[in-house]
């Protein structure tokens, strides 16, 4: 489809935004086409507007000569939906950085799509909030990219995911025409919901171009936990009991007797003998109440398999407690630079029924499989441990990841609770998602991208593929 | 559009539902033509459905004949999004009310349409568990109703609405096809957010034949406050203060001094001399926090210009302080039969302007305004009083209101925080929302309902109308 980039349409990118703030050179390109999915793609062009008018006008020339245009935060996506079409264009938002507004009385926030996860907490902290969500990469990702996946992490269990804290937004659609969606307030409901249609849609109805993010007031106190458990079914049990009950944690983490054995040497782990599951539980909130809320958690996580429970004292066994999940991630690259991690989320009255499945998949495709992640959502990042350089430990492990997939879904689960879908998981997206609501989006992405240039075969498959993939079933 | 409703039509119906769950009787037909907005249109017949499939089997059906479709719960919105097209057909939900799931473990319930919010909050309870959705009309309206609007309530300042409280859905399109969005999960990025497009849609995009809803633990106390204030101004401020710490009220209620003028005389009000503005506040949480976060609450609202600030001891207390609020409804019922009433948003800082600029307009357009309404969300309920048989009172309410509007969209406001368009505001929904966004849903609403009989002319103006008030101006 891409018509190709040649000197007529850069001289025109280079009359929208400036000489300056395009680049070609297959040099510059290059680090503009990978994600943290490992996969690359060249880009022909990578282009910087400095504001919606500029980003508009790019799209505008894209959608003139039909060449496909993703927008790029910082690359740390690991599902590939940032790798641009081969030849195609790269709209980097790291012109587009500024926050814009904070209004701690009207709980709101206003920021450009390239502002950091981190720039946007700082910003809210000094008046006393932060936006929920916090995913690992908080540090480095844009709020562009956090909203295009709608990304979280382990807050989201007491505070929601992008969805539940954005307020509005400005968008350019794929004809190059920009709009305002949502409001300023915290109700509203005039018109469709397009801010939540465009929350998660992967750059594929629109660019983002501003952001009115919801504050949540920062917790006077933080209390945190650490259970052991002797198997993943007692802490299965443990995390529905404290889902059960009145205090949401605001961190409910799980790490499987796997994960325990990869980080039980490491000597800042310090876990006691017999530990088959682990928790790691947070809860905050007002400081005079925060024992309560603690002691109220540790009650519901002592169920039968409980081998050992502490609370921190203070921030160096805060530090102590959380180490051995620390470890968790260095430990996992060093044994498996290449590993296969998905981020599944199942009701939590079926995680036990999914971490037992997930050990017979394992068995039977001689694959080692380590499970961690947000437990208070069911969210768990599913390792499938294979040596990219056996191929025929890489072909059982693909053929046991379809198993996983099909064990969720059996489970009333979601094939990605955080990550998206990217190209990594397109082609199983038809598992999930009704025939109809695949022919739905596409209908509604035509809408918005009439000339199907803004991140072109992304998320869903395309239309041709779905349909003979049907007709194969 | 209609083809209007024949006998070989109803025939058909009968042949979907039965015979015993059609009517087309004028007199059977009357009572399903009007809403709680006081518009009336006599639809051609009403049909029971008791199953999704007998959903999709009736609007194949009006499809095919082109016959508008209005899914109906009871009756309860304000705008005349429920009233008929004449001489359509009402899709009553009455026969799908079952609570289908509850699920504390998952904190999630499933239940079909016509389950009322009071049936849904009973069936949680049994659990500890409620759904934040809390209209004043809960123990009437249905959950379909309330998701076809966004209903909301009180809470939501603390809990939010439907659109962050609902985890998926089942529907059927305008051309008869079943699917399913969303998860059972809180957390899920697999395509579009089809979700939150349906929620608040007013049923111009799909019939809901299933939900399921996101629960949240009830909590173990609350404390009821009362605060007096001089004016509005100091009230306003009161709210500022509040929503800037840390304790997120569950009810930020405000009334202004005409409403206070109403319900002063009724003696249950008990209300101090100089009382120029009123808010009710309540916290909720564990009981062991609950004076704190009444204590944290009541210094935030203690502002310059309060009156009188009490909590209640106990339930005689709690309800002995509602009873100025809860006596404004009937008194306006008794002076204003007729009223109109409003629900505007606006960001809460700017809560004083608009109170002051609604001052403003009532003295020019010689028209009593009486404001009440959730304040920690910047909703307020702005009610004009104007006498039906006094047509000049009634031109000048008009006129009012449509500078009433101007205002709140000047003060970065929407149109509607809870009650939606449906007919009411459909005229002015065009001063909100970009024209673009209007094209734009347009669009969306045909990949729905190619047909155009789902809900006609709710919600947006008619595209040929918008497109010739956009060359007016």
């Amino acid at each position: 489809m891409a018509g190709g980039i040649g000197e007529r349409f850069l001289a025109a990118l280079e009359g929208v935004v400036g000489a300056a703030a395009v680049r070609a050179a297959p040099a510059d390109c290059w680090p503009y086409g990978y994600d943290n999915s490992r996969r690359h793609a060249a880009p022909g062009a990578v282009v910087f507007p400095a504001s919606e008018e500029e980003v508009a006008g790019v799209v505008r020339l894209c959608a003139e000569h039909r060449i496909p245009l993703v927008a790029r935060g910082r690359g740390t996506g690991t599902t590939g939906a940032a790798v641009p079409t081969p030849g195609g264009v790269v709209l980097s938002t790291e012109r587009m950085a500024r926050i814009l507004a904070v209004e701690p009385d009207d709980r709101l926030l206003v920021a450009q799509p390239g502002a950091t996860n981190a720039e946007v907490q700082e910003a809210a902290a000094a008046h006393g909030f932060f936006w929920p969500p916090d995913p690992t990469s908080a540090a480095f990702c844009t709020v562009g990219g956090n909203l295009a996946y709608n990304s979280a992490g382990p807050r989201a269990v007491k505070y929601g995911t992008c969805r539940e804290n954005t307020l509005g937004l400005r968008a350019v659609d794929g004809t190059g025409r920009a709009f305002r969606t949502g409001v300023r307030t915290t109700k509203g409901v005039v018109g469709y919901d397009l801010t939540r249609l465009l929350v998660g849609s992967e750059g594929t109805l629109a660019v983002i171009t501003e952001a009115t993010l919801r504050l949540v007031p920062l917790p006077e106190a933080t209390a945190t936990l650490r259970a052991v458990y002797t198997d993943v079914g007692a802490a299965a049990r443990a995390v529905a009991s404290v889902m059960a009950q009145p205090v949401t944690p605001c961190a409910l983490e799980f790490m499987d007797g796997n994960a325990i054995a990869l980080v039980r040497e490491r000597p800042e782990a310090d876990l006691p003998a017999g530990a088959g599951a682990m928790l790691m539980i947070e809860v905050d909130g007002p400081a005079h109440g925060i024992d309560h809320a603690a002691e109220a958690v540790a009650r519901a996580a002592s169920v039968e398999g409980l081998v050992d429970l502490r609370r921190a004292r203070d921030a160096t066994e805060v530090a102590a407690l959380w180490a051995a999940r620390k470890a968790l991630s260095p430990a996992l690259r060093q044994i498996a630079p290449k590993k296969i991690n998905e981020d599944v989320a199942v009701p939590v009255s079926r995680l036990p029924a999914l971490i037992e499945g997930l050990g017979a998949l394992a068995r039977r495709h001689r694959i080692r499989i380590v499970n961690f992640g947000h437990a208070g959502n069911g969210n768990i990042h599913v390792n499938l441990l294979a040596d990219p350089d056996d191929a025929d430990e890489m072909a059982r492990a693909r053929a046991c990841l379809a198993e996983v997939f099909d064990l969720v879904l059996r489970l009333d689960g979601t094939l990605s609770g955080e990550h998206g879908v990217g190209l990594e998981k397109q082609p199983f997206v038809g598992r999930e998602l009704d025939a109809h609501v695949i022919a739905l989006s596409h209908a509604i992405k035509a809408q918005f991208d009439p000339f199907g240039i803004l991140n072109p075969g992304k998320v869903f498959p395309p239309p041709d593929q779905e349909a003979s993939a049907r007709s194969r079933r």
